[in-house]
C-alpha cells in the first residue's frame, strides 16, 4: 500500500464514514490522490461507499460517503503479561468480536507458545463461523522487541532473551504474524480509536508491572533508530535513589513500578505484603508509611512526564496501565511533580487518566497486525 | 506548495543535482508525483534540468539531472547574540553569499532593531549588485519564540518578553520575515545541508550560554504543541543541584552553561573569572577543583543526552556551540555519561560534535526564510 493509501485507510478507520472531501481535508491529498488511494482498496472490498441515509433530504442530493468494511477480513490479537494470555478475535475496523483469558502455568517459551498456538487454533475455528478469513496475527509483550525481525531480543518480566517468536507462531500457526512491544501496541490502538484520535503528537504512559511509554510524533509512531524509544522508565531521577536493576540509580522503574513499590512498603511496614493489591489495600488503610511510599511513586511518574514533555512537547500525554487502581492516592503528587518540571508553556500539555483493560492491550496486538496486513499490499 | 513539492525541494537542496528516478526514490513518491512536483518550480525557473556532462559517454543516453537554481532568488539571516549581530546573505541554496558582523552597544530591543535594519538594507544594496531580487529575511533568536506569530514570547538573554519582532523587522524592511528560535534554525541547515542530512530522526544539542535542543523526527523539525520541544536545559537531573533560574535544583543549565561553569570556578578559585575564555584557561592551566567543575558539566551534559535519547531513540546527535571550546576537557565524561544513562541498544546513538560558528547559525536563519518563502506558494 502506498503511503497515502495506508492515510487515508487509517483516516477512515478512526473518523469513518466520511465524505472524499473530508478525507482530502483529514489527509491534506489532493481530490486526484484520495481517489487514486481509494479505488484500488474499494475493489479489494476493504472500503465501501453509499449514500449517506442521514443527511436531511432537503439539501439535495444526498453525500457519498466512504467507510471500512470491517467484516472483510479478521485478526488475531494477543497480550502476553507474566500471569495470562489475552486473545482478541478483531475485525478490519479493529472492533473486538471475541475474546480469551487464559492463565499462564509457566513463564518459559516452551509453557507459553503452546497456550498461544492452541489460542489462536480456538479463534481460528471460531472465525469459520463469521465465514472470513483470518489475515494475521499480532502478539504484544513488554520488553525489547523487534518487530522488523519478529524477535523478543529481551522481556525482563517472562525473562525471554531472543526468541524469535515470529518465526515459530508464524509456523505453529500459518499466519503472517506481527510481534511488538505492548506499549507500542497499544499506542497504535489508542492512536487509531482512544485518547489519540486526530492528535499528531501524544504520549502514552504505562503504570503498573513496569513503567513503559509509547510515542506519536508527527502522526507517526516512534520506533527508535536503534529500537530504544519512550524508555521513561529508565530516566535516572535521583543520583541519590533506590538502585535500579538495569544498574543506576533512582531510576522511576525503581521508584513508581509495581515491584519497587512492594519493597519499599514491606520496608515501611515490616509486613509481608504479596503483592500490588495487598500494597494499596494498606495505603487506603492509613498504615503509617505507605502513603508516602505512593505519593514518592506518584512524584517520579509526574516528574518523568515533565521531562519528556519538556523535551517532545506533545498535544497530551494520556497515563494507563494496572498500576492505575493507585490513582486515586497519587493523582495529586503526578500533577504537582509534572507542573514543577514542565518548563514555561509546556505545562500547558493535557495530562489524563485513562483505565484501559488487557482486552484494549490484546486490541492494540490486533491493530500492529492490520498495520501489517495494510503496508503488505494485502 | 503542496508537501509532496517541498519535499522534493529539501530534496534536492540536500543531495542535488539528482536524477528524476532518484528523486523518486530518496522521496518515495511516484514518477508521475514527481513530475507533478517538479514542474511549477521548473516554471518559476528555481529548479533546472540538464543533461550530466560528467556521466561517461560509454554508457549510452547521458542521464537527465535536476538540480536547484541557487541564484534564482536570495535570502537574508541574522542570528542576535547578547553581544552581537551575525547576518548572511544566501542564495536559494543556502550558499552564504556575504557576511557581515556588527557589535551590540545595547541589548533592549531599541538598540537591536536599529542595528538590524541597517545591517538588512546594507544587504539589500549588496544584493542589487547580483540582480537578483531577496525574497525573505530570517532572523534567529535564543529563547521561547513563537514562529508562527512571529513573536519573541521570553529571550533571558537578551530580557525580551513579548516582542513582536516579524511585524516590526517587516515593516522597517519590507520583507516577508520569519522568526525563529536560533537554535531550531541551526537544526534546519544541519538537517539540509549539515550531519542531519538524509537522517529522518536526529537531535542537535548546543553548549555555551544556555543548553540547546533542537529535534528532527520522521523527517520533520519538532515544534512543540505549546511551543516548547527540546528543552533539555531544563531536566532538572539532580535535587540536591545548584538552583537554576527556572526555580527548580540541578537543571543541565545550571550546571553546564557558561554563568553556571563561571561560578562555580569562581567559587572554587576565589579569582574574580570574566568569562568562559578566562575560566577555560584556567582549567587549561591546572587550576585546582576547575577541571572538576567542567567534569560536572560534561557529566550532565551526557545524562541529559542520553535521556534524549532513551526517550527519542534518534540516529545520532551533533553536539555543537560555543561552549564546545572545552570539549577537550569533557569529552570523555560527556561519553561515560552517556553510556551509562542510555538503556540498552540506546548507547548505539551515533554522538559526534561539530564546530558551528555563528555564520551557520545565521545560514540557518536563511534557511527558516527559504523555509518560509517555499510554504507561501512563491
Amino acid at each position: 500500500m502506498t503511503p497515502a493509501a495506508s492515510q487515508v485507510f487509517t483516516t477512515l478507520l478512526s473518523h469513518g464514514p466520511l465524505t472524499r472531501a473530508e478525507v482530502g481535508r483529514r489527509t491534506r491529498l489532493s481530490p486526484a490522490a484520495v481517489t487514486k488511494a481509494i479505488r484500488p482498496l474499494m475493489e479489494l472490498g476493504y472500503l465501501v461507499e453509499g449514500l449517506d441515509e442521514e443527511a436531511p433530504p432537503a439539501v439535495g442530493r444526498p453525500a457519498n460517503l466512504v467507510w471500512v468494511d470491517g467484516g472483510r477480513a479478521l485478526f488475531i490479537g494477543i497480550k502476553v503479561t507474566g500471569d495470562e494470555i489475552i486473545a482478541v478475535l478483531a475485525d478490519l475496523c479493529c472492533r473486538v468480536r471475541l475474546s480469551r483469558h487464559v492463565r499462564l502455568t509457566g513463564r518459559e517459551p516452551e509453557a507459553v507458545l503452546p497456550v498461544i498456538t492452541a489460542l489462536v487454533q480456538e479463534l481460528l475455528t471460531e472465525a469459520d463461523g463469521f465465514g472470513v478469513r483470518v489475515r494475521g496475527l499480532g502478539i504484544a509483550i513488554s520488553g525489547d522487541v523487534d518487530r522488523a525481525e519478529g524477535v523478543v531480543r529481551y522481556s525482563p518480566f517472562l525473562e525471554w532473551r531472543d526468541v524469535p517468536l515470529a518465526e515459530i507462531a508464524g509456523t505453529a500457526t500459518g499466519l503472517p504474524v506481527t510481534v511488538d512491544n505492548d506499549v507500542r501496541a497499544l499506542t497504535v490502538a489508542e492512536h487509531w480509536f482512544g485518547a489519540g484520535v486526530g492528535l499528531s503528537d501524544f504520549a502514552l504512559v504505562t503504570v503498573g508491572a513496569g513503567i513503559g511509554c509509547g510515542l506519536v510524533v508527527h502522526g507517526r509512531e516512534v520506533a527508535g533508530a536503534h529500537g530504544v524509544a519512550g524508555e521513561i522508565g529508565h530516566l535516572s531521577l535521583d543520583p541519590q535513589g533506590p538502585l535500579c536493576h538495569c544498574g543506576n540509580r533512582g531510576c522511576v522503574e525503581a521508584i513508581a513500578a509495581d515491584p519497587a513499590i512492594l519493597r519499599a512498603v514491606r520496608a515501611v511496614t515490616g509486613k509481608q505484603v504479596n503483592d500490588a493489591a495487598e500494597a494499596l489495600e494498606l495505603a487506603h488503610a492509613g498504615e503509617p508509611g505507605v502513603r508516602e511510599v505512593y505519593a514518592r511513586a506518584g512524584e517520579a511518574i509526574g516528574k518523568a512526564i515533565g521531562f519528556l514533555v519538556n523535551i517532545l512537547g506533545p498535544e497530551r500525554v494520556v497515563i494507563s496501565g494496572e498500576g492505575l487502581a493507585a490513582y486515586d492516592l497519587v493523582a495529586e503528587d503526578i500533577r504537582d511533580a509534572f507542573g514543577v518540571s514542565a518548563f514555561g508553556t509546556a505545562s500547558r500539555c493535557d495530562v489524563v487518566t485513562r483505565p484501559l483493560p488487557f482486552t484494549e492491550w490484546a486490541r492494540g496486538a490486533a491493530a500492529t497486525a492490520i498495520q501489517s496486513f495494510m503496508g503488505s499490499g494485502m
